[in-house]
């Protein structure tokens, strides 16, 4: 990168890294207020993000909206009326979706309602029981050691009833009706890179894509409960996304800077994964290459046999890879402004190749005279620069079968080096984009 | 494989190594009685078995059945009176097809009718002349060496006359008129591993077959003289085969119990030799794995050019490649209970993959909620055990695009483990079978 | 190669090599006498060789033909007289295409018309400016270090006025009107490798060809400038080229013995790459591979998109690969009649499998009796010789899907040891050329 690209990069990285620090108090889950307030956070960023509201028991695919669940008070005490756990201090410490609860219990009856690990003695865990009613605690295993034998409160002043799941949408208009996905998700309670970074970085993907003088492609962007939002979304919007999007991505663990990852489509093969696979090449060439067998995001449903939508995920460390995952321990330190501009960076520089991918054809038989048009040297000895060689090599394969991409993998370059070159070629009348005449069609 | 697997796997290879010894000291050739008693002891355990005989003369593609062959006393006796070989004392003694003869040589004369292998003198070969008439002996290369000059008288009683080519067919009908081929061949005399393994372990094989409580495929399987009968067979049934055979095998070589190996088809791609490979892939990764160009039995006919059947081999060790080869050495020691009751085993688990193999689709759009279906924990935390993922895993690809096979080979699973749990699917109502309704349309 | 074989390649490589000496003295150029003296020669070997000129200013795709270049005398001396350097001792030694000059210049500004190789100092560069109007001479370094202060007078006595440019053309009709269209270039001056090598080589295939008693294609050989007569030449015969031709090769820098290169045509997957590839693995295992990145000849016109021509390139070392390209040392000891007879060799053997590469399709189904052909030993154990197996293999794919060339790789043989088999069987009636039926048709 240049130093002015780095100082972008700086800036947007604790741009973003603002934002998460924002919503990080925020008591997300798979509905609630928790929801709503952080998708109203991320409206003042988004003016046109619409906020849509699905009512609990509403029928989605195999699946029923679950009852709203909003919790205002939980805690337990022990018989000296100390708080040995406390919702108020961390959105962990509570079971998500636990029901409404008011006991006094022996400590072994109240076990049989704490989780932590062992293994990470200082972490809380993060737990939910979305489909089954249950009410518990997670703390650190080093205070649960602590406990004395005796009678303990357990409290838990919260709503389990019915109301709706919340979701945000927005679509940024382009001169095509193709469309481009992003989708990421807000139904993690305090834990930074799985989750606040997706929609952190993503609302700032957003806010790029929106500013872009030109765009070639629609982009339609989704802040949903992970899952269930996700089928909810696909029920409303199936038959219109199959017939629209071209390419888009899952937004998820973009804020450690520890490594890239990429997770493929079901298929494997779409525009979005050689764009990622492109793009994680060039910018770190030892980026961890996972399986569609180690999916574990809304992948699972946007490539499910009959959605297959065109959807890949470039990530940070992924999810269920890292020793903080789903505790306490990812955290604001864990994820850093530098890792959320590397996420950003990735999935913009993917964004860039699949709005800058026309399908060059060459409009001269045999070679051009680059000569008579100031494009190269006349003198047989002068040494070809670089520049020239990759401009002949990507004349050589603007054969109308071939995207930009195409030709950037099979000349050994960067789709990115590529775009001026097509772009001068292209205003020389030299090359065409058979891909427009396509879209003039639309 | 479980203790009771195991337990069955040797009741099963004792039972065919009785039958291996039962059918050994028949004469068995291209053509005669040697043949015909062999097909009346398999009839005794699969009495269906129809008895076909084409006649001598019959013209069978570019080839004409030959005269039938039987011998009924056969020896070399020096001047003294003693036989110094007799074919009493052992099938491989005579040269296969030799004419009659009674006639007194001196010893140089006789050599020239004498085979023994230099490198192994304690074995005697086994040679054919089934196109020339000719006639000869084989004997140990040691006792060859013991001859001393002088007078021997030769003599054969046998007849090579008009009569016919016998083989044996088996048609065991199956819920679809969609066949699975299995031939193996009885043409061999005195030899274990190549070839009483094959008609034994296919007897059983027909056996199991003929019990199982459901066919989805019929069974075709037959016992031939090798090369000249399955050319017979296919001269007879062509059409019929090349319309409705999806699968089978070339059952040879099936007994000893030093190694796997595998032969593909000439097309190599067929559901035989997925089916064959999945198999031998799990049960002994290191199986030797043979190339088309390495044939030697009856798929030089199967796969001929514009034959094209889908036929592929598993063995044990194979033709032309283990030292006992085509000798007296290839007998009832090399050949154990245990090596034939894996070449069974290794058929039946691919005849298995080809009997369940499905096409299935999941009638859900997104991911399942298999909580409400009792299918996994619906506590977060809970670990997914391995069978949970197995299942997520498969769905993920029940897109009616991949057989079960297929999906096994994605998923890194044995087609085996995935039988069950394509049944409990099945019977949710969560997978759909679209090659049922392929089938259904017959 | 057998004895026989190296005598005749000693002949044929001794034969080029003279054609090559008797080039070497002539001023090639882009247009010029020296091109047509050049193509006058090559007449006398081959007299229906038709020499064509297109006027300078004829409009040839995107170019247009230049003016006429010849040269008279051409020299720089020093005050005193002394020739310093002088274009009759070597025609390196004035930059292709120099305008004509008289003037008297310091050592200074003569300093800016000077080429020479710091790195070489005892090569004379080779240099041109066809397509800006300069003048400049070509000397050894260290010939350069040596000029003093002072006075120089350059002199050149040239023409570059409307003219033409020439190339020369044969066909050789074969039984069908399919084209293999052979080019190579004549626009090089005093240089072996890159260039003489390749109209030596390629008139004297075209000699070969022409005293074949039966060709099945025709044969199309051009002898033209590079680049620019390429792209005239296509744009006077596109149509017709894009209709007939089925392979071909650039012929170029076919005259040392160093090595073998093998560079693609753009598509990679023609016949001509197929047959090529086959020659070089079995001639030289060791062969370099090129990609057609690495491209620098007229495979850039004959491959460019909408051209789209089956044209491969079989070298000895590459242009731009060895360190006397394009210099005075790459002279006639470093090409040699063993390293032409090479170059000349490998073609020969690429274009004798592409004019002897039927679609095979055995006439019998199931194996074929051979013993009743006399094609193999009656007894089951005489060892199947090396031939028959060979021959065995070939059948089991002539299923007429796969040519010749297909079969020999497949089955691990040379084209060149499968040609006489397949005529053994073609003539038994064994097997038919589905292509010929298809010629048939024409």
């Amino acid at each position: 990168m240049t130093p002015k690209e780095l100082n972008q990069n700086s800036m947007i990285g604790q741009t973003i890294y603002n934002l998460a620090t924002q919503l990080w108090p925020l008591n997300r889950s798979l509905t609630g207020n928790g929801v709503r307030e952080t998708l109203r956070l991320i409206q003042q960023q988004l003016p046109d993000l619409t906020i849509h509201e699905i009512p609990s028991g509403t029928p989605v695919f195999d699946w029923v909206v679950p009852d709203e669940w909003n919790v205002r008070e939980a805690w337990i005490e022990d018989s000296n009326g100390y708080r040995i756990v406390d919702f108020a201090n961390h959105n962990l410490h509570l079971v998500g979706y636990s029901i409404p609860v008011d006991r006094t219990l022996s400590l072994d009856e109240l076990q049989k309602h704490l989780h932590s690990l062992p293994d990470q003695p200082d972490a809380i865990p993060y737990i939910t029981s979305y489909y089954a009613p249950r009410w518990g605690f997670c703390m650190r295993h080093n205070d649960r050691l602590k406990l004395k034998p005796g009678e303990y409160r357990a409290y838990i002043d919260a709503t389990l009833a019915p109301g709706s799941l919340t979701y945000g949408e927005l679509l940024i208009p382009g001169v095509t009706e193709k469309e481009v996905f992003l989708s990421t998700y807000v139904c993690h309670p305090s834990m930074a890179n799985n989750e606040l970074s997706g929609p952190c970085v993503t609302a700032y993907l957003a806010k790029w894509l929106g500013d872009l003088p030109y765009r070639r492609h629609t982009y339609r962007i989704i802040f949903i409960p992970e899952t269930l939002g996700s089928i909810a979304y696909l029920s409303r919007n199936l038959k219109h996304l199959k017939s629209h999007v071209i390419a888009g991505f899952n937004i998820t663990c973009v804020g450690d800077d520890r490594t890239y990852s990429y997770l493929p489509s079901r298929n494997g093969d779409t525009l979005s994964d050689h764009a990622a696979l492109h793009v994680l090449k060039h910018l770190d060439p030892n980026f961890k290459r996972y399986s569609y067998l180690d999916r574990g995001s809304d992948e699972r449903q946007y490539c499910a046999p009959g959605v297959d939508l065109p959807i890949a995920t470039i990530m940070r460390s992924k999810y269920g890879k890292y020793p903080e995952y789903h505790t306490s321990l990812d955290d604001l330190a864990l994820v850093t402004p530098q890792g959320l501009a590397g996420g950003f960076t990735a999935i913009r520089k993917a964004i860039e190749i699949i709005e800058n991918n026309p399908v060059p054809q060459v409009t001269v038989l045999g070679e051009p005279q680059m000569g008579k048009r100031g494009l190269y040297s006349s003198l047989s000895a002068a040494p070809r620069d670089d520049t020239v060689k990759m401009m002949m090599d990507m004349l050589a394969y603007c054969d109308g079968r071939h995207t930009l991409l195409d030709i950037a993998e099979i000349i050994g370059r960067t789709a990115e080096e590529l775009m001026p070159v097509y772009q001068q070629l292209n205003v020389q009348g030299l090359i065409v984009d058979l891909d427009t005449h396509e879209r003039k069609a639309l």
